[in-house]
């Protein structure tokens, strides 16, 4: 127990982190540094609803020693909640439990607050299903002592005759299951098979329906689409945090912290495996079916996600020439992997382009197939990592770029998820520099309503924010503040020069909303290398002009594409040819659910789509240092004409 | 802690069971109920070869509670001991602890003194070499910036084009390992590839051995066989007790124990696969390798132990129709099974045929080959369940028999099984009814040496002795004990009329050998068994004669075919044409460990032979009385003209 008057208290996934005095709860503490917590008993140690996880340990790069005897000791009615939830070990309920020390606490999914709005929702794409997963229904003869024949056998003879299918083999566990459902179906049963090849589940009697999921696990977000197999109907879908947020923010510290932590990639993997497992069990209670109903699964990931799911050492794809272990699609046994759906599942690991270009960009791959088309398409996928897929049906090339996670609102002074509270549009007047902004949860716009509560910047809205600076003249071509304006907004900050975006009336959290100069530098390195990277791939081809821009990842859907464009996220295009797909790669996991032969063809052009790694270019920096600029410090935009000055249009 | 002063004391597998007084040390116990024990360190309780395990809990069927508090504390070198061996929990060293109640005693295998005479060596055969697994050694191009080519694909291609392997997967497990052996061997590797489908292990640099292990697990013996897949050759063969012993002695009362204990299959199955993991690592350790570089299993055993260590609910194949799961060969992942060899290996179960017709049988089957030959052939599998196949290549049927336990040396007052001090042939002058024997560990025979050391009769012995007692006139052809005959060896025993066959001052038991009513009984009734399933089998063929006989069991090659045939263990044949083969089951697995070939001929033949269940024929009662007479009540034997009276023979 800590002798001091102050503990540190850092929550995850948030980050939050501040010095909250001795004795305080960890309910209250969450709501001095701005993290909600769910509370529906009111404090009575009941519901459970605010249970955090305590990690234990020294946590050297978050410069904390976190343990559990930081704590108040468990008290009678908290005890009693654990006992009924064994499960839940190394947790205390958030209402009754005091700080007394230095402590890290994990904020579960459902504990949260104002969950993060769902941004990997499903997009209605048009699917051709055709399912690896069907079920076949037979009726045997039963088993005399004239005819012994065993139960396996007489299934196979069933199985031909009845509907054609020769050959199959039986899964191990699924084998084990046989006899008895035989029997309790009173020698009528229902059998999933995989690729007309193998029988992973057995059932008692007439079962029609199957169930798959797809899941795309994103570095920050993962989310699961839960669908009928032989309708392709999507029954639900919900997301999570990627619980590895905790391990590091970026897919190079997810890397490095497999690399220099003895039991890192187990820690990793662990953290990823038992997250899908919930989320599996989540989207299986939204459906009213059982988590080991799910007969496939179809998974998507970047490069490094892909690795850590599969529990693969990523040490080669994190130092060059960065060869991952495999391209190709995979299928493993659930159970291999530690999923716990239907014992005989196999899980479908969609394949990866290159070290750097994961099987998420094929999922976008074969939900926009570019291959099929003639015109010159750049698909940009924005998340964490950004990946650039550039070409038509002559050629494709692919590559990815470090945007960082500044359009994921970190490293942004009042940067956030998008979640309630995050102001996600901006407009700011050219003539009187005031702006108007929309935030999420909120009706009205803020020249609507002066109560918005809003609490930080999200992605969308840190996009639109620095492109209408730059459009009102509150700041040069080359991202440096305008400190000679004269104007109430503009001021020097603690961290330098900055705008204010809300004051703090308007606010939830008590203070001013700005952006300042460090959080455009932040932005002007993001977009900076997207740009380049497209550049330079275009180059490659041989091109001067786009003719289409899909906007990918769950994020590209809430960017304005007139924004993006003006603060030179990506070359000039015409902007009725620049939209959003969704959360294109979630769309490509479930495609390649619905479909086996999108899955062969994922592993066609995965192969085919020629990676090109650009900071090998000798003239990279130069090329990224004039994309800094807004939009860019040469390139013209004639397709935003009207817009901005005339200078960078023609 | 018992009050009385004599305590019940069980020791397993052997049975021996009786009172000891309170206070004995568990070793001295040992001795005075005939079990012997290893011990090295001659009582100090370093050593640890005289470990034994203590069963807690009540065991109804043995009559007897038994618990580790029913032993002396354990003291500080016995601790000492157990420190270094944190493996060996509820374990406890026989020489330094005493016995203050009643106990159930395991023995495992490496305490046992006079470990079990291997009658399950391999036999001399040539076998056509194509084993399911080769290796392939290639050298790869490193990776480089300008061919980031992921490993497996680097790596199908050199296979591709240096050894025209097509279309390969990789197992999950061995995909794990791929990068680092392919950075370890510095871009040389070889790959273990299965079937010419799959790659199973991944090594650094050049590799050219590989190894497999085929293994006949008895209901009583499981034996191993280690050989080298390139060159077929035999490295090591290994035999311990089957663990399941403890849960009953033969095939029914172990389903038995599946159906009436909540966890019986779990334990019976834990008991298996962790016995074999033992026997792999005794193999392995023999022939200087590593467990984990064992890379194909094959492995046989009746139905009932199919299932077992295939972890299927026995409970069908133990009631009428008796339908197995099912019958055809199954490849199944070694990690699946829980057995501990190369994590990407394949274990093979061959195929069975029926109920009661095992995939021992189809291993006697593919070693045999009676489906290429024209003489028609009876191959006897003799263990504690009898397995009959007859037939040529025309017609093959197969059928079984619940022979019990009496070969084994069970349910025979001075039975034994086969180990060092068994009586195991025997003769008796038809004048004077005196006997000779021979006695496993001793080059003379009992007419040479006075101190014979003989502890018992194992199964050739007892069809020796009866078939001699038979042939000396010392009983009737209906197997009753001729009372009326005044000699000093037939005398009234406790249990009734009986022979001595060993004075006391020849054993080491300190007691007469014995052979009485009840034991010449117990041998007609197996006997009977045998030989009715046999006749009705020819019946259902419509043959009268035998061309050829094959004792196949490793119990086989230890039965003298004439005093086997005299007693009447099957119908006449020439007795140049009888013969044991060795444990035929056992070389089925070798076969086809080391031949993919012989594995399919195990799945087409073991489904054309025909089981007959003979006890559904309407007469078997009948045949099975007539065959319990010795020979046979009416069958005459030609070929035995001069050794048994001649009305047996015309």
């Amino acid at each position: 127990m800590s002798e001091k008057n102050e503990h540190l208290v850092i929550f995850q996934p948030s980050g939050s982190r501040g010095h909250i005095e001795d004795g305080m709860t960890i309910v209250d503490a969450s709501r001095r540094l701005g993290v909600e917590l769910e509370s529906v008993c009111g404090g009575q140690a009941t519901c459970g609803k605010c249970k955090v996880r305590i990690e234990d340990g020294v946590f050297e790069k978050l410069g904390i020693e976190s343990s559990m005897d930081h704590l108040s000791p468990i008290e009678e009615r908290e005890k009693k909640f654990f006992e009924k939830h064994t499960e839940l070990e190394g947790y205390r309920l958030s209402c009754v439990t005091e700080i007394h020390g230095d402590v890290l606490i994990f904020v579960p999914e459902e504990s949260r607050k104002g969950k993060q709005v769902v941004r990997k929702a499903a997009t209605d794409r048009k699917i051709d299903v055709n399912p690896a997963v069907r079920n076949y229904y037979v009726e045997l003869t039963p088993a005399t002592l004239e005819d012994t024949t065993g139960d396996w056998e007489r299934l196979t003879e069933a199985l031909e005759q009845e509907h054609g299918i020769k050959g199959l083999s039986i899964d191990y566990v699924a084998l084990l299951s046989l006899q008895s459902a035989v029997r309790k179906g009173d020698w009528k049963v229902t059998v999933s098979v995989w690729m007309d090849k193998e029988v992973v589940a057995v059932y008692p009697g007439l079962v029609e329906k199957s169930y798959g999921l797809a899941v795309d696990v994103g570095t920050t977000t993962v989310a699961g689409y839960l669908c009928e197999l032989s309708s392709g109907k999507l029954l639900a879908t919900d997301s999570m945090m990627n619980p590895q947020v905790t391990f590091g923010e970026d897919v190079m510290s997810r890397i490095t912290y497999a690399m220099t932590n003895e039991d890192g990639l187990k820690r990793m993997n662990d953290a990823i495996i038992s997250g899908l497992n919930r989320l599996a069990g989540q989207v299986a209670a939204q459906a009213g079916i059982k988590r080991r109903d799910i007969v496939d699964w179809t998974i998507v990931g970047n490069t490094a996600m892909h690795h850590i799911y599969m529990n693969i050492y990523p040490e080669y794809i994190g130092k060059a020439p960065f060869p991952p272990a495999l391209h190709a699609g995979f299928d493993v046994k659930a159970r291999d992997m530690g999923l716990k759906i239907s014992p005989g599942a196999y899980v479908h690991a969609l394949p990866i382009e290159a070290g750097f270009v994961g099987a998420d960009n094929v999922g976008v791959l074969i939900a926009e197939e570019p291959y099929n088309r003639d015109d010159l398409m750049l698909i940009i996928d924005i998340g964490t990592n950004g990946e650039l897929v550039l070409g038509n049906k002559e050629k494709l090339i692919s590559s990815s770029c470090a945007t960082g996670p500044a359009f994921e609102g970190a490293h942004i002074k009042h940067g956030m998820r998008a979640a309630p509270g995050a102001i996600e549009k901006v407009e700011i007047d050219p003539e009187t520099k005031e702006p108007r902004y929309k935030v999420i949860g909120k009706e009205q716009w803020s020249d609507e309503l002066k109560e918005m509560g809003s609490r930080g910047i999200c992605g969308s809205g840190i996009i639109d924010v620095v492109a209408q600076m730059y459009v009102a003249g509150l700041m040069l071509k080359n991202g440096r503040m305008k400190k000679e304006l004269d104007h109430p907004r503009m001021r020097e900050g603690e961290d330098g020069w900055e705008y204010v975006l809300a004051w703090a009336d308007e606010t939830s959290i008590g203070q001013d909303i700005t952006v300042g100069q460090q959080d455009i530098r932040a932005v002007q390195l993001a977009k900076g290398a997207m740009y380049a990277g497209a550049k330079l791939m275009m180059r490659r081809l041989g091109i001067e002009r786009l003719d289409r821009v899909i906007l990918a990842g769950a994020f590209g859907s809430y960017i304005d594409p007139k924004q993006a464009m003006i603060m030179g996220l990506f070359p000039d295009c015409d902007l009725k040819k620049v939209y959003a797909v969704g959360n294109a790669a979630g769309d490509g996991a479930r495609i390649a659910l619905l479909n086996v032969d999108k899955r062969k063809e994922a592993n066609k052009y995965a192969r085919q789509v020629e990676y090109v790694e650009l900071t090998v270019e000798g003239d990279f920096e130069k090329q990224f240092a004039q994309a800094m600029y807004f939009p860019h410090m040469r390139d013209k935009f004639p397709h935003l004409k009207g817009f901005i000055p005339d200078s960078d249009t023609e």
